[in-house]
């Protein structure tokens, strides 16, 4: 069986992805060599963002001046693209996944698995879901996980990185590996695809409050013991709320090494720093920031803070609560160690 | 009984210990209220520093501007400071320790214990010994430990971090609780010496292998693998050699909160750096940048590496072996992800 590879998504992360796997699936029999890369059409000057792609080989919007293999064939109809997949990559940003799935819904492959890259919490009510359990929802097909401390333009520059793949279903996780494995991206699998999720989506809170340590214009130290006290409520939640996660899987990229990123890198520290030293609201910095984009550090401080309300168990987590107060009831800044 | 405290150093991270020591003994009926800090005596212009520490009440060469409680006496007679100490604290360089230790024996009181703030590794022939060892070899007295992401300066100001102290004897836990513990700094207790000691020990390792990322002008996702890889081998280290090391000491201040600071924080970082971009040797850079300052990081590289060879375990530690085959054999810096 020869399989079909189609990614959904073609930001700097989706372009990234792109380059690798267009690079890997001419290296085994059993790909296809034709990628597909689904991409949300809009005009760059007098072009269209899929022509320049298919006749530049290269994402000039989201990821310029990197080369993408000319066999990634960029496609702005979404049908077209998933019909013939075997393996669909999603890599988009998190409120427009359940769009794209209901557009997907009875025209995908039976067969088909999927591999989701994207790093958030859904909500709905008063509960929180993974994506990987969305997709799995709506589309019936099996689903992987792919997080860890992996800049885009990094990786796209091929700096050495790791990765982690979680994985329920060995031989996918043998596919996978093979897709995204490069001398750049050292790829571990785990049995693990909550923890892997959990560690990616919770994350974006450690982000902000590494950026409100920053704003607070303290040290090192404090924002390391932040980042630690952060990551050791995020083993609690698993602990609590998803008993099946293997503390090992924290040991990975997806967990400690991301963590040791969110030092200084992301775009979460830098608006958790910006919330501090100029009092704006988030809506107003993503907007004069970040030109409007919608960060995930924000929703997820709000969305874990109302499930942890609803469950009655927000008194175990004094720093996520800590950061809500911060962030959403006008708690001072310097409140953040009061309570660890 | 009354506890007697003498703290044995006043570089940046003893007169520290000292303003807070100083402050705590004051709140507790069981202490002295004098507090001995044992100075390595140098004229300061025309005066001694410890007289400098015990009228301004301030260590201007090593820890300017802040100031120093006035029930700390400075004094450069070493068997004066420790002849009715019931708590000696170690805060020198480790170069020196074994040199006083050998001036105390028979010298302290039979009840006295200890407690070492010193991060580094001793070595003896084909050995390794950890400081807590050497002090409890010569002296005959309970040693505990302390270790976490402390840098002195940050300290000193008062900046919120966490420290880890581990002790085999609860009762002397609680009295170093009371003594380190305050308002900034936040002290957790662990039944585990020799994993506190390993990591701080270990983790100048990974300062210098943070700093060849750097000099190899890679990004946050290279600096945050090789961090990440090599906790997992501090880890492993722990897990063949020292198999009474608690795995959960690897998450406390001691473990990732210094291992996350490390990542743009430290000399030894800045070190393997200028190492990669300058090529030259590191007593040359330790001359030039740090005015003949010995650091940790090339000793604890050499010594570890020496060990795991008589030990023939080096093949397992293919990460600890890149980073000396970088930094004493000539290999290629860009080697460092090679075996990983």
């Amino acid at each position: 069986m020869t399989e079909n590879i189609c990614i959904i998504g073609s930001g700097n992360w989706g372009s990234t992805a792109a380059k690798i796997i267009g690079t890997n699936v001419t290296s085994y029999e059993e790909f296809n060599d034709k990628v597909y890369m689904w991409v949300h059409q809009e005009p760059i000057k007098d072009q269209n963002l899929t022509d320049i792609i298919n006749t530049k080989h290269e994402n000039v919007k989201y990821l310029p001046g990197v080369k993408l293999p000319e066999n990634i064939i960029a496609n702005s109809n979404l049908l077209e693209c998933i019909e013939d997949a075997t393996v669909i990559v999603f890599v988009i940003p998190p409120q427009f996944l359940k769009g794209v799935l209901r557009q997907m819904v009875g025209h995908i492959r039976l067969d088909a698995k999927a591999i989701s890259l994207i790093k958030g919490l859904d909500s709905s009510f008063s509960n929180i879901r993974f994506f990987s359990e969305i997709i799995h929802e709506l589309l019936n097909i099996d689903v992987s996980v792919m997080s860890g401390a992996n800049v885009a333009s990094e990786v796209a520059a091929e700096n050495f990185c790791e990765t982690t793949i979680g994985t329920l279903v060995p031989k996918n996780g043998k596919l996978f590996e093979k897709l995204f494995s490069t001398s750049y991206l050292k790829v571990t699998i785990v049995n693990d695809i909550i923890g892997v999720e959990l560690c990616g989506a919770l994350k974006h809170i450690l982000g902000i409050a590494a950026g409100i340590v920053d704003g607070l214009n303290l040290g090192g130290n404090s924002k390391a013991a932040v980042v630690r006290i952060g990551l050791m409520e995020i083993i609690q939640f698993a602990k609590i709320f998803y008993p099946e996660v293997q503390k090992e899987t924290f040991y990975e990229s997806c967990g400690i090494a991301e963590m040791i990123s969110l030092y200084y890198a992301g775009r979460n520290r830098m608006l958790g720093e910006s919330f501090v030293k100029t009092g704006k609201p988030f809506s107003q910095l993503e907007h004069e920031m970040l030109n409007g984009q919608i960060l995930q550090g924000p929703i997820t401080i709000q969305k874990v803070h109302n499930y942890l309300v609803h469950k009655e168990r927000i008194r175990e987590f004094p720093f996520f609560d800590a950061i809500y107060q911060i962030t959403y009831e006008s708690a001072p800044a310097n409140t953040i160690f009061k309570n660890i």
